[in-house]
């Protein structure tokens, strides 16, 4: 049931660093890595012609139920940052994405993440999504 | 309908700044001063016997319709902050509240802020609240 | 020494609601919008070819005095917004800007707010700023 | 050079969830459950004796080097919730913390995490702590 990940399963999405992601060291407080792994999942899900907001809509939640992030080095104040977001898991119940982050245009990882997500429904119970729900989150991602 | 506030329609809140409240500044970044007096409010209910998740759980909303913050004196990370909020109009269809912000043991205004909101249902349009809800929040605060 | 503000001093900004910035009203948390506002300045600048870090690099920091806003209309998860911000008033010693945030393409405004700030040292005390950055600060939005 | 954790090297600290700590889906947003770790270890080292700002300021940093959690049950806005924070490695070099997350009173878990951070200088480069400082943070917690 699991489909393995094409290199078409992932997504870079660019972004700054606003003033409110940092503190006092200087650099982005930790906690605000999840909130950028979200960003990269949820743009790979609209780059691949779905999205998040209709799931929703239709019933499926993908709740988080497990995230980790490794630190390498700062990001700070006004950086360009250019998250990649691979697709790694795909099963009727359930979706791993796994993160890289980077400054814009250089090769060193400043950061890399993992977030695992199950289906639920409404009630928040684990469900298996239906086959045409799997079959959107599979196609490649647009060019 | 304006229930003119009594000394007793204020409530001190008492916290500590962290980490992730603070910016590369390494002072308290301005939009957490709001979530401070949203804290404040909430406590200042609490302290009335009345709560803000049964008002909503009975179908009562109060959103914020403006909100505005003066800024005097930086407070930093780690400090013993105390949030002093007062009720300062209630009527069947709004609500004001002034908000004071000291280290905790000390004169000096570090900030002063002010919300408006009014009673909305679950629909978000406004609505006049019954009279119990607003002997409710009339209540003097808990010695 | 007020440069009165031409057309030419504004900027607008496209960004999408993410999760971290609803409550559980299913709406942008009242207090996210000022995290809004300063992406809207810094961004603006950035427009004028001048650079808010650089500005702090060079020992000239711009802390806000007073921050209010708005709320008139709800904005949601995965909302498409527009947010316009303004240099309404620039002198030696001060700055003020207004925002203004719509769904992208729709006349509504969704909210309203203004931002004060005044120039400091690194040591936190008011200072003039040099012609030079106040030229800076003055120059058109780059076409 | 290890300190094996003691029973003395737990804390627990009480707080309420707000309405900035929710999402549209109603619960604690994932992300933030790493914000209430960082009050978690902060607290410990208070209840020890001993001040994360102190230690800033003589000069040593703690950063996170990694950071994960795990999500069994939500949380929810103003819930009173219990995180128990255990101090489970100290060396010279590196520092580990373990977390569990409860409803005040409930047996049950919500979630449990852990961060690993490393001590480094003013430079952010890796330091070994002076005896004295591995001293200060052996202590056990206060009764």
């Amino acid at each position: 049931m699991t489909n393995s990940p094409a290199p078409a399963d992932q997504h870079d999405h660019l972004f700054r660093v606003i003033y409110r992601d940092t503190d006092q060291m200087g650099m982005v407080y930790y906690a605000n890595y999840f909130a950028y792994m979200e960003m990269g999942r949820v743009e790979l899900m609209r780059a691949k012609g779905s999205s998040y907001r209709e799931l929703e809509e239709s019933g499926i939640f993908i709740p988080v139920v497990h995230a980790q992030c490794d630190y390498r080095r700062p990001a700070r104040y006004d950086d360009l940052l250019r998250l990649r977001t691979t697709l790694v898991l795909l099963t009727r119940v359930r979706l791993h994405f796994r993160y890289q982050l980077h400054h814009d245009g250089r090769a060193e990882l400043l950061a890399t993440g993992e977030t695992h997500h199950v289906f639920t429904g409404r009630d928040q119970r684990p469900v298996r999504v239906p086959p045409q729900v799997l079959e959107m989150l599979s196609r490649p991602v647009l060019g």
